[in-house]
């Protein structure tokens, strides 16, 4: 199997001003492949280091994977460096050009800016770019592959998908290494790595756990011939599944938003939100769900208290009586809600989310979380712990687990 | 000056499965101290490779940063490559032991691991670890300054005052490195390219620019003397803002949200915003600014039709008239919530998110935003590109860039 490496380009990286994320999501791909990488370099928006690091690079690695520095602007130079080093021309691709015409169909851009990311060194592959205007660029030389991709990291990421399928019909791997990622909602580390540490000890697959904002991740890696995979995998997972399987809510990139939005359509069920604390994060993740317009017909991020009473019509007396963090209210916003705008379900959430307003009986991070149906309501008490975004998350998190559940539990 | 580098040691980092923010905090140190870093390299759990990686650093570079691979486990080898590429005998140092049994003085912990960590080599200046057992190295050999640090990101944070005391002490920097981020909403990188392009060739200060979800990153980097640098940062600062300054929206850490936040709790108005197309995102955004709660009165995400109708008031025939996504719609909606709510100023937002739900007429990214006061309203349409989740954040950039500079453009 050849050996890889990945160069990343940009001064910017070198000075701790950005988080490299985009060597990340190369090295997954290329370790998916069963491919060895042994180094990752990053280097300044400065022609002779780069070049000396792409010369070092090719000397010791048969695939070279170079980020940053593609784009339009004066410090866009890894294109022009790499083409020096294997000796290729620069020449203006037609069809480049008309692709980036077509981005830039409703603005005026200079030519010289077009133009410049049009150049492609001869007998180059090129990777469309879905997202940005700056293509991805594939050169095979002398038995070594160098591949081309832009630095912002939502593009890198789009243009994965091509790179590696690529790769694997270039270097047809025998052995590959595939990940699973089981996401757990609703139980803790320490209690997830105590239901499952028996699994913990395998060493193919292995398993290993992450904690993540408001969730969990159960990681199961396994190396086996291509065909194999899949199945060992299954089998890791059907064993975890056998342990906690109600607290697994997704696999590797689902959210738990997708995954309640897709419950919501398939049951054909209309929901409306009424938000305090979490400040229209419950909406802002549900609507992220592409379809959801069927399902989703409202939300009222009442963040006042006179919001609550005149828009949802909570009693002024029952906010003055109990206080507008309390299960009282959380029922009554969630029931409201529901009625006013003809849903089949619906939640009230309010709390405290932080750093100020919290006091001794209701602290910061105290939450209600109610969900209401026509059969009635139940609510539920939460008390969060971390700052203010990080408390706002915990809270969508637990509401949209809510949510989960419950939807499973109907049938329909 | 000397020139530095950095090297992390892990199969983690190459394999994707953790992002290093640990070169970005020692980057962020050497660059303030005046030191140029010219390279970073990753290498894995490998002697062989980490001892060429190690060996090419030292032939570059004056100053070498090491991080990772000191602990106490099978895989923590980078004390004893390290020391045998400069040639220096590891021996036990007895100080060393004695801490880490204090640390461990509630745990039964193996000598065998105790015994490793406090393996030092020779002629070594030790770094006191303030939060785990791992401790760092300092070791000077031929003019050349080598510095072992733990992998362990919050260990490694705590440690860095101290390594920057003792550089500080060891090379006396006549000059120091500063960087200033502009960040700009409203105007794309080549926009930004073409009217700021005469700074971009400069040496010192240099001006960079960075492509950010729905913003512009500007960055102004200059190297001078300490009683220097702040001063020329200003005045390419101001030279930029001359051109552009009224798209200069923040400077650093600064959110969009938190400059609107501010303003509104300054001018002390009340805001409330009909969201639609952004599902529920700009009243998460502003909510996340602490105190918000004093001028923030609520948000209604009224997605479907019905909810615009009933909720909010728009008349029906005017959604059937124009449609959803109209600018009639989009004013109708914001001064309605502002009226509803009694806000002093209001967003109306109606758009298309997709993938799907455009036509020809009306595509997928064509958004309308209105902006309602006491003296009417405005509204302005814009077509976005992009997926769902991006549409949506350019969406709530631009909203709240809207309200950022009629902010801006009143006065009390």
């Amino acid at each position: 199997m050849p050996t890889s490496e990945i160069i990343c380009v940009g001064t910017e990286l070198l000075l701790g001003d950005v988080i490299d994320t985009n060597s990340a999501c190369i090295g997954k791909m290329l370790s998916s492949l069963g491919v060895d990488i042994f180094y990752k370099s990053t280097v300044g928006d400065n022609p002779d280091r780069i070049k000396k690091v792409v010369d070092h690079a090719l000397k010791r690695s048969d695939i070279v994977i170079i980020c940053g520095g593609v784009g339009p602007t004066e410090d866009d130079i890894t294109k022009q460096v790499v083409s020096e080093v294997l000796k290729k021309k620069l020449v203006v691709d037609r069809d480049v050009v008309q692709k980036i015409k077509e981005k830039f169909i409703n603005r005026v851009v200079a030519n010289k800016t077009i133009l410049k990311q049009a150049m492609i060194p001869t007998s180059a592959k090129i990777i469309p770019n879905p997202i940005g205007t700056a293509p991805g660029i594939i050169l095979e030389d002398k038995g070594k592959i160098v591949i081309l991709l832009p630095g912002v990291p939502e593009e890198l990421r789009a243009m994965i998908p091509q790179v590696e399928d690529y790769l694997l019909k270039t270097i047809k791997p025998r052995v590959v290494i595939k990940s699973r990622v089981l996401r757990v909602s609703g139980m803790g580390e320490s209690d997830v790595n105590n239901k499952i540490s028996s699994f913990m000890a395998g060493e193919n697959p292995t398993v290993a756990l992450l904690a993540k904002k408001g969730e969990v991740h159960i990681r199961i890696t396994a190396k086996f011939p291509p065909e194999k995979v899949d199945s060992e995998i299954f089998k890791t997972e059907k064993a975890i599944r056998d342990k906690i399987g109600s607290y697994i809510f997704g696999v590797d990139d689902e959210t738990l938003e997708q995954v309640v939005g897709k419950l919501l359509i398939q049951k054909n069920l209309a929901i409306s939100l009424a938000e305090s604390c979490s400040g229209g994060l419950v909406s802002h993740r549900l609507t992220n769900v592409s379809g959801i317009s069927k399902c989703y017909l409202c939300g009222i991020v009442s963040y006042s208290n006179q919001a609550k009473a005149e828009l949802l019509g909570v009693p002024e007396e029952l906010i003055r009586e109990k206080g507008a963090v309390s299960p009282e209210v959380a029922r009554e916003m969630a029931r409201r809600v529901r009625k006013i705008t003809g849903a089949d379900i619906s939640l009230g959430i309010t709390g405290i989310a932080g750093p100020t307003g919290g006091t001794k009986e209701k602290p910061v991070g105290l939450v209600y979380i109610a969900l209401s149906t026509q059969k009635g309501e139940i609510c539920r008490k939460y008390v969060f712990s971390g700052d203010r975004e990080s408390i706002k998350w915990k809270v969508s998190q637990t509401a949209l687990d809510l949510l989960r559940r419950h939807l499973l539990s109907i049938d329909s």
